[in-house]
């Protein structure tokens, strides 16, 4: 007998079996279809009262909001905390609040009406985007509407407080500010209806070490009160009461699941080492200043890909030189004087910027986009690095230019970097004279040319995704044609080992920040053409850790010398998959 | 005191300065907006008889149509020929010509009536394509609609046969067939009002040696009958009642021009030669099978490219492998036994095919295109493989393979074809089993590893206009971005010297049939780089042989020494232009 498959979005890795507590939000539905509603009486005192009644709810909301911050500090880390922490920021955001208190006095809403009618707005300017990430942002958005409304009636809450035992949890939707109060040892699992792969759920989920599925559907609702479920949050399933079985199979998966995270834990707090006695520099790809902690607690010799272009993208209108500098500091200095590569903005392409009006383009992967950007719109690219240079003075930043395709962008990328360098000096504002400064290597031409560029930058970090997309001109989020895109494909494994030949030469060193970096299977090769440093997401580090432990240099270059003969990526993949085998053996 | 300056889009160079002949066509209106109608009597009689009208019409047209394909034979060529033999086939398409008459049984709409409402379904069809080149096809449509109109109502003919001396014309558009009808002994230039710069009038005027703009607007409405004209074709510029010094300084210019011409037209019944004697081939990139009687004409030593998408685009549902047949053949015989490399249908990135039903895509130009569309999709690419290989049994044709990005994809193609040989052998239909099979290298991956498919492939044709965008991550049709796109970047011309190395050591041989191929600045670089075959427009074949009649090998194998060794597009440019100076002291 088998039990009720379910098949949605596996967000968050671990296999859990436990029993299903079926959730249903109670608090207010901030955003949803308005309800009807009259107008206050137009009198003045009516009229503050209710303004009153708003600023208070918001004060409630905003502790509120900054206890769960601290909570989530301890208990999930500063990445996640960052994204309450976001959440509390935008209480104060001059698009937000100040508007519902004006719906209130111009309109005379009630001010649950008024906070609904807001919320709405900036929710669907969110999801009316086409990045996902964007889409994402409008779930933040109703959550703290939601929040704000239980605040206006503070006698309905109800919550997960029901909770006693290991459950798995059900949903319609968790927001950020639900996921964040779970408690992991209680709290196991859970399975929502709706939600997406690159939601701060999701992250949180992973963060938290809760196996987790998304976007099931309608078949959530096939799952009863106290059901036992099985949740693989690899595989995206979840089976409600399964077949004893299929109960017993998934029980000593789960034994081995948990067995192997405890190990992993460990690796984290060590460097990473060679089986020959290797040191090899993991940093951390991260997209928030926020996240630096999470990639500290997880042991990252330092931040490979500071992903700027968040701080814009988060933002409702351009963030300036302060803001920008107060988040590079921070972010260094949650890096404890480890160093943090800030990448310039890398908007464009995938990812909209509404208040710099890009334009549509037919094929914007290969259009008006980051440097390119930079470079055309000066003052955004001299203010980013005034930013990063003020930053400097305190903590060890370097900076690098991404989409970088020939040596003419380089120089006025340099250029325009001195000019921010000679405005600081005039002005007798610090920053560190000997700030290393490289580019991002994932347009082809670059690659050939690394030669000639490795004269010029300080260093390269090969970004693997991009890099690929050219190469092999294919476009991975493309169904049709994704099958073609491969990092083991010969061609870029020969663009990459010229990269790193041809920064060695010239004394200069080569990281990599794609999703290549953290593939375990990638490992010994990247080992062996002698990449220098690896940066990925915080969690796959002791993962990748315990890959690196197991290797030995010298072997891995002769791996690597058979590899590059190879001239299809599927007798790449195939040669790296026997190595990892005969090592395991 | 300077004359009314007007710009359109040069699509036909040349300087002229004549008589303005505001020519206001006179045929109907066919696919412009209805005019009011009533239907015909509901009587079997009086249907028949508008049928006969309809049917009568349809023959007049077809007879004009006929003998303006022989008229267009004998003064501007094969490829213009078969415009006109394109729309008097047109006229027998069961998607145009029945429909009418359907109309009028069903309908009871009057001939004229039923005639504009298809002529306008059609056309609007093609319109709605992004493509440009399908877009253009709207006006052959509408042309034939008009002439067939004019047919059913044969007294209100009314035409360019008031010319006598020497004129420029001014019209709101040319047809094709107006255009054809042109004597360019008298017509010397044009200027119209709309029109696009792919149009098959654009085509026929280059053919014509008629300097050319279109799409000038509705500044043509300062023009007078009769004005003095000044045309400059290349720079798109339309002068109306010059000033004297103006109207000296382009006398002049017209006068060297038409000298020029002259002196061009000798090459083109010589082969291309080097000064050192080198013989070098230069072929023609033809998009229908009747352009390879003008390259013939033009003196090209083969096809270099004969691009089949344009055999699929130009017909309303998929053509079998007996049209394809016939086309390969035909284009093979008008090359009179040179060679006539056919590429397989490149379609997908900015080419539509609406009976292939091809997902709308984000990025199209690194989505499912060409090989990709003919390896998942068998039928098509075995369909067309069979029609190339019943060519080669009777004239010299090579085949190539577009968009190949790594080895596995040309192996899957190479397998094809022997399905494809191995069916046309059991069937007893001979072909050429030594006809020679290349692929296009357009994919920075497959310039990389040429090395390894030097020894699997017989020939390499360099496409650069593709090489150029993906090396560059550059899309050149973005107003934004195109001043990146440079064949001259370092990184690509390493990547062209790569290729050619790598055939020669194999003992293969490497064309290129891209922009790049016809720019006389570049034609001493690729000389000097080895370049085996050049392939380009055939209106393009004798200036390059002009440039390359003045050129040494040697030394130009020491200028692509120097070149190779710049590093930026700016400083390769700046080089090639001193050396053309120097050549020209």
């Amino acid at each position: 007998m088998k039990g009720l498959h379910i098949q949605g979005i596996g967000v968050s890795e671990g296999i859990r079996i436990a029993q299903a507590f079926v959730y249903r939000a109670a608090h207010g539905n901030a955003g949803g279809a308005s309800a009807e509603w009259k107008p206050i009486a137009a009198d003045p005192a009516v009229v503050e009262a209710e303004l009153a009644k708003l600023k208070e709810a918001k004060a409630r909301c905003a502790g509120e909001l900054e206890r769960l911050t601290e909570k989530a500090k301890e208990t999930v880390g500063e990445e996640q905390a960052g994204i309450l922490a976001g959440q509390r920021k935008l209480l104060d955001d001059p698009a937000f609040y100040p508007k519902m208190e004006a719906r209130v006095r111009e309109k005379l809403e009630p001010a649950p009406q008024a906070v609904s009618e807001i919320v709405s707005q900036v929710a669907s300017w969110f999801e009316g985007m086409t990045n996902d990430y964007m889409k994402e942002r409008a779930a933040d958005i109703r959550d703290i509407g939601s929040r704000l409304l239980a605040c206006l009636s503070p006698g309905e809450r109800a919550g997960l407080e029901g909770i006693t035992g290991e459950v798995i949890l059900v949903a319609d939707d968790l927001t950020p500010s639900d996921t964040v109060q779970l408690d992991p040892a209680k709290v196991v699992g859970f399975i929502t209806r709706t939600g997406g792969a690159t939601s701060h759920t999701a992250i949180l989920a992973r963060s938290l070490g809760i196996a987790a599925i998304v976007g099931a559907g309608d078949a959530v609702d096939g799952i009863d009160d106290g059901d036992t479920l099985v949740v693989d949050g690899a595989a995206g399933l979840c089976i409600a009461r399964p077949g004893e079985a299929e109960a017993e199979q998934y029980r000593l998966r789960m034994g081995q699941d948990l067995e192997r995270r405890k190990s992993l834990e460990a690796y984290a707090a060590r460097p990473a080492v060679t089986a020959d006695g290797t040191r090899v520099e993991l940093a951390a790809n991260i997209g928030t200043a926020a996240e630096a902690g999470a990639a500290a607690a997880q042991g990252a010799d330092g931040v490979g890909l500071y992903r700027t272009e968040f701080l814009f993208m988060n933002s409702p209108s351009m963030p300036g030189e302060e803001e920008q500098y107060r988040a590079y500091l921070e972010a260094a200095k949650l890096m404890e004087g480890r160093p943090v590569i800030i990448r310039t903005m890398d908007i464009g392409g995938d990812k909209e910027l509404p208040y710099l009006q890009l334009p549509k383009e037919v094929n914007p992967f290969l259009g008006y986009r980051a440097i390119r950007i930079g470079l055309s719109r000066k003052e955004l690219l001299l203010t980013q690095l005034r930013a990063v240079l003020r930053a400097s003075a305190y903590s060890k930043v370097k900076v690098m230019f991404p989409m970088i395709s020939g040596l003419q962008e380089w120089r006025q990328a340099k250029e325009i970097l001195a000019e921010a360098q000679a405005e600081l000096r005039q002005e007798g504002v610090p920053f560190d004279e000997n700030m290393e400064v490289g580019i991002m290597v994932e347009i082809p031409s670059t690659a050939v040319m690394a030669g000639q560029f490795a004269r010029e930058v300080d260093f390269f970090s090969i970004g693997t995704n991009d890099l690929v997309q050219y190469t092999l001109a294919v476009d991975r989020m493309n169904e049709h044609v994704a099958y073609l895109y491969d990092y083991f494909h010969p061609a870029v494994l020969q663009l990459i080992r010229t990269v790193i030949e041809a920064s060695h030469s010239a004394g200069k060193w080569t990281g990599m920040c794609g999703g290549m970096a953290g593939d375990p299977l990638a490992a010994p090769l990247l080992l062996g053409l002698g990449l220098d440093e690896w940066s990925m997401e915080a969690g796959r580090l002791s993962p990748l850790k315990e890959v690196l432990a197991g290797l030995d240099r010298q072997e891995c270059r002769e791996l690597a010398e058979r590899v590059l003969l190879l001239d299809t990526p599927q007798a790449v993949r195939q040669a790296l998959e026997e190595f990892r085998e005969s090592k395991s053996v």
